[in-house]
């Protein structure tokens, strides 16, 4: 069970929560698969996706994970309309609030939005990545994949690669791997690290060779093209010459270990693309099939309670 | 009941209609409150929303109002496309007429664009907004607002301010009230009242003192900024100076009166943030949550004889 | 029956398979206008949009036809994000696929792209309309039209004017009502017919007075204003005096011809706005209903036999 109002990150979330939450994702999995219909869950249930940043894939993901499940999944249209108009985040939800829906998905630019959010409406708030800070589905997912392909998820050699600094992914990861009992190694240039980052319990190297030692999976990030030549970094050839994973790099690593990529890659840039092809290693196509399941498995967790759900489904 | 094919605005609604609408509607917001699902009432209906101009709140509202009540919303994307391939509103309406809508919220930019387009299809159509002209949802839910706040809404003295000529918010409040028995004024700058308004059977006066004295409500519009420095205002500081509500011009309405405004808001050009926020006058979030329910009333009330729908809810 | 994953085009469907589509369209079609519910038809389908341009009244239609059979529609919104993210349309498929769609509708401005992600998906693929390639579903609603119309869509005389070569309508429709035994001509400027189009067994001509002498159908195409001034045509004014169709030039046609455009029409352009609102003869606002009602029948037959259909309707 997971006895929270919403999910804003991995930080507070205890082994027993994110274990919870994996393992219902693995039942939804496997009914995705099967062509089993879970439709009747979220009967009633009115979600509302409110994207400030453009990501079509994680909003389509939580859409059909919603519809899938039998929500009314609204899209709450941002196109600078509302914001434009010189209306306050705090209004906003306000206004949302007063429209009486039962989940709020919600991406948002700043660091802290989703919390700021949450703390004004009544209904479950899930942070679908809020600035450099977090996006926990995405790390509940990779650490669903890791346990799918690896039979485990602690214990783990695990090196994130590529721009640690600007990306809630490697943060939520960090924070969720971490309490699930693995070794984190940190690898990208100086400028792409933040200092102090060490005292999450993290090791950091600025040689992938170094990092991806013995590693049993390598987490490559997302290059933001807008960093580059903006005093972060030389070039995208320089880039991939030191930090795009490749066969050869790939060499240091533990045999059997696996890559995993958020989406949308940059083939060439921080990753090869033959690699990323490679079905035996890559589990990237993976990724996105495991994170339906886990945004199926948080929407249908924290309205457990839901008096518009009459009966639980365990 | 409301027998119309549609609600084009609030000009020619009876009392009776009215009343009959707001009281559906407090129902729709008591059941929106408790939990207590209508997910059956439009089962099988289509309703299509075509939104010329931005907004959010609007749209969003009348979509989450379908979606309550089981009806399959399809929102017509209108960015730029079938306009900018020269698409007249007639041939448009025609097209969408031979889809088999069974309703159709519209908002545009140009007066009288709703009624043009109710005499082209066979489904009944809401005005969600058109021009300078009326946006009937909004006044019906002031209507019941006021009455939940107040007790009653005739007998009141109710002050409209600022951006009357440009305001269909402001001509069906001035309907709407009137024809439930209310005294109005309107308080603006000469620039943004219309001249002949009093024809409407309404007090005009340019001084915000003058104006809110003894009133029951404050109606606050929105100002348009684009107005400002165009002819019509010198600045926002002035207007605010002038037209602002704020303490000192609310100690001149009676004690206990509701400010209301129809969002979203421009703090500290039209109304002070305090005053915004203080819930036991203003009753901004009420207007939205009253305005859900005010929009579940009306689709409700505007297909009772469908075909589609075996029996009447009652 | 239609047995295939996908409905890539026209030009490989046989006889049979258009008539079994036209055939369930035709009740459809009946079912629609009768206020006869088919939304079980569906269920727990998921159904994603994916409109790489904008094309309103078609990614409606298919909006629509899917709510009405009860599926789950998702718009993927494609507002320049992934695609400004660099990713590969492979790389996409590869997402969507693991997203567990049931029916993926495709437009796309890249001929062969819906082949190319029908490939790489499991899912079935209808596409929507590919570049200059096909848009089969547009082609299939023209010939129900005839059919409705002139009782049969077979041994007629068919005139389609206008913008051949860059007609993704024109060439699924010359596939289409050939293979159901008709008579085509192609009728428009030599900068807009490709050469070696009677290939594909049908005459030519640069005369619209000749094209049109005696024929039963007139298709009039769009013309897209950006060929206007690029070399391929000198103004809207000499087209339209050449080839816009009006009454002096429906003269030639047989008496009870019928007019045919695939919307939105440019009125004064390609086709005279009086004749294309002359109920008698021009049919077009009667293609957007029978559209709805072919792309009701193609979602249907292409799940036939899905897994979440527990039994065929027949």
């Amino acid at each position: 069970m997971l006895n929270r109002k919403d999910l804003l990150g991995t930080f507070d979330l205890s082994k027993e929560e994110i274990l919870s939450i994996i393992e219902l994702a693995e039942q939804y999995s496997f009914d995705n698969k099967n062509n089993v219909s879970n439709s009747k869950v979220l009967s009633n249930i009115t979600q509302i996706n409110l994207f400030f940043e453009n990501s079509t894939r994680t909003q389509v993901s939580f859409e059909i994970a919603g519809t899938k499940l039998g929500a009314n999944v609204v899209n709450f249209p941002l196109n600078n309309s509302s914001q434009s108009k010189g209306e306050t985040l705090l209004d906003l939800a306000s206004t949302l609030n007063s429209m009486f829906p039962d989940l709020l998905v919600i991406r948002h630019p700043n660091s802290g939005a989703a919390q700021l959010i949450s703390e004004k409406v009544k209904c479950s708030v899930i942070n679908a990545g809020d600035g450099n800070h977090e996006h926990p589905t995405q790390a509940l997912l990779d650490a669903q994949t890791i346990r799918k392909r690896l039979g485990k998820v602690s214990g783990l050699q695990i090196a994130i690669c590529g721009d640690i600094a600007h990306s809630r992914v490697a943060r939520s990861n960090i924070f969720c791997l971490k309490t699930l009992g693995n070794s984190i190694r940190l690898i990208g240039p100086k400028t792409l690290i933040p200092s102090g980052i060490e005292d999450f319990g993290v090791a950091v190297t600025h040689n992938m060779f170094d990092g991806l030692q013995d590693a049993d999976v390598v987490m490559v990030l997302r290059l933001q093209k807008e960093r580059m030549g903006g005093g972060f970094l030389a070039s995208e050839r320089e880039y991939f010459h030191y930090y795009g994973l490749d066969e050869k790099k790939m060499k240091h690593t533990k045999p059997n270990a696996i890559i995993m990529h958020p989406g949308p890659m940059n083939r060439g840039v921080e990753i090869d693309g033959d690699l990323a092809d490679d079905l035996n290693r890559s589990v990237i196509t993976e990724q996105v099939e495991v994170g339906l399941a886990i945004r199926m498995a948080v929407l249908d967790l924290l309205t457990r309670k839901h008096p518009l759900r009459k009966k639980c489904q365990e």
